[in-house]
């Protein structure tokens, strides 16, 4: 769409700007994603049931799906603060490297400490962690990215942070592992023999690279057997979209400064927090009749959830231990090949993106590596 | 100093606040920094001779220590609006941990894909090299940042790029290699054979790890024995203390923004770049008796020019084919230990840093790498 004012490279909103509530586009969805399963009754999870795995309010905020808008506590929002807003940037030069009509934005959440966006959940849960009186969290990490921003947070609040790592990643990304040492982070390439479920993947597959799956079944086992610790995870969850709304209530009101509607909104998608949290917010005003988008799912081709998965119940988890929840997904046993373990690698895809692409509320690609790494 | 304003976290200038103009220091000296000598005469060097290594109107900024103000390119400050104006961001967080009255202010310059305020003076001398007309430049790097830097400035504007880098660093830091050569830098482990020079450094020293006055003489042969090739440099010349002025142009406007005057200005030195960019222009408030303020130079204890070194003509590279400058050295055949060789490591200090210490407008202090990591 067209305007009339100038657009800077980098729009920044104000600190006194920051969204002070996170969006839950649950509350606005008609079809609501369907419910996670207590593995063992096989009926819908309560907060009760949940709260052994996750913490009490993180349980809660993950089962709601009518409360359109969570305050956000101070705590975190002075937290926030450190790196946030984020900007959105007009990618003029890239514009003009394509020869496109098009005009670019992209939203930038590269501009904290531990790298990515992940910090935005990583400090929520810590913080519910800590505000529940709990002496850690464990968590399995892929590249590294969630793990870090979860060491990071965790250190910020003194809290223990035991980081399942998958084990190629382990091998291959030595700096990203060591970062979260510094932080404090106890890490363990995954599948290991510190779990019972680790144990009985390593002896059915010896030779395994470890996969997302696995590790987080190694996590969740740490945390439930070990007093005053609970379970966080980086993506996939409702809390989790939840928690990364900032970002698309940022894009959006640094977009409507400017007046600029957004035609096509695009972003990467592996368990769906990055894509998710952007779209949320534009999504509302779609579900609510406000306004029309296109929103695009681009999703790697050796991982392809949504193109390629089918819609059903299955385990979060490789060893089976998790909630089931219905989503895409290209089933729990799923091993992505050895070169890359990371977050676009995960079996599933978020319940709420699942259930909006399955309405057509949002479409999806897959694309190959190598072709990515040409075009750039 | 106190003021009213409540500041927020991150203090960012609006992009059409960002300077226009570089701020070249020395024009507010008294005693100005010791001219260049040509290594072969042993006389001052001309822009004439200097123009074999660098590029011409890089060679005149070089040797001009009376303009003032230097405009930036547009092309240039086109470039800067992909990542600035950077933050000048309050240390809240910090102030409450160190529980200090202190009010603590820093400039944030890892906001660009190179990851470094080596950008800064990267762009401006491959947009130089281009604007003459050149095939490419060749440069040193130790930790990689400034190779990194000028990697995606010559993707940027289309000019071949060749780096020789410190070999402990290529084997220590294989991403930041491969970073380079993304962008499509040759990137080679000095000292190489592919040069006279570092033949001979290995025939005289074959076990060692490199240093950076090694990499910059192989730099150097390999620009002046290429047809349209120039050499360009990270850090220590008076060039690219003038491009990283804009740090320091920005801190203060953002600073003026919120009436902050401070007290202390403090940064790390390895050869000037960082710290001489930052201080510039409030250097230049002092020598013009308009403010005063105290300047601190933090240096490696492993390589404590400034602290522990000589005020003497020295060469700048290990090979002695470089011109002679005046400045804090620790000797151009200095090895530093193997466990890092980055810019913190360099034998010498910029001479317009080393002017201003000998003359007592800048103070130095020199810490143990450990003891920074324990405090941390």
């Amino acid at each position: 769409m067209e305007n009339n004012q100038e657009i800077p490279y980098k729009i920044y909103l104000e600190e006194q700007e920051m969204p002070k509530q996170w969006y839950n586009v649950r509350a606005d969805m008609k079809n609501k994603p369907a419910p996670l399963l207590n593995p063992g009754t096989g009926k819908p999870i309560t907060v009760e049931e949940l709260s052994g795995v996750f913490c009490t309010e993180l349980a809660k905020q993950e089962l709601d799906d009518s409360t359109a808008y969570f305050d956000i506590p101070d705590d975190i929002l002075q937290f926030y603060k450190m790196y946030r807003p984020a900007p959105l940037v007009r990618a003029y030069h890239l514009e003009r490297a394509l020869e496109t009509p098009a005009k670019i934005y992209y939203k930038f959440e590269g501009n904290n400490t531990s790298g990515s966006h992940k910090l935005n959940s990583a400090i929520a849960q810590a913080f519910y962690a800590k505000h529940q009186g709990l002496k850690g969290v464990t968590t399995e990490t892929g590249a590294g990215q969630w793990g870090t921003a979860l060491s990071m947070a965790c250190a910020f609040l003194d809290l223990d942070c035991q980081v399942y790592m998958v084990k190629v990643s382990y091998e291959q990304k030595p700096f990203r592992r060591e970062v979260m040492r510094t932080y404090g982070a106890k890490v363990t390439p995954s599948p290991s023999n510190t779990t019972e479920v680790g144990k009985k993947i390593l002896s059915e597959f010896p030779d395994t690279n470890g996969s997302l799956g696995c590790a987080i079944s190694e996590a969740v086992e740490a945390a439930t057997s070990q007093e005053g610790y609970r379970y966080v995870l980086g993506s996939v969850l409702s809390q989790v979209l939840l928690h990364q709304s900032i970002i698309g209530l940022e894009a959006k009101a640094a977009l409507d400064k400017y007046d600029v509607k957004p035609d096509i909104i695009i972003g990467c998608a592996g368990g769906g927090s990055n894509l998710g949290g952007l779209i949320s917010p534009f999504m509302g005003e779609k579900l609510r009749g406000e306004a029309d988008y296109r929103f695009i799912a681009v999703e790697p081709a050796s991982c392809p959830s949504l193109t390629r998965g089918k819609y059903v119940y299955d385990f979060c988890d490789t060893g089976a231990i998790c909630p089931l929840a219905k989503m895409y997904t290209l089933g729990s046993s799923f091993m992505p090949s050895a070169n890359h373990a990371g977050g676009l690698r995960y079996h599933g895809m978020s319940s709420v993106l699942s259930q909006l692409y399955d309405d057509g509320l949002m479409e999806a690609v897959s694309v190959e590596q190598t072709a990515v790494f040409d075009a750039a």
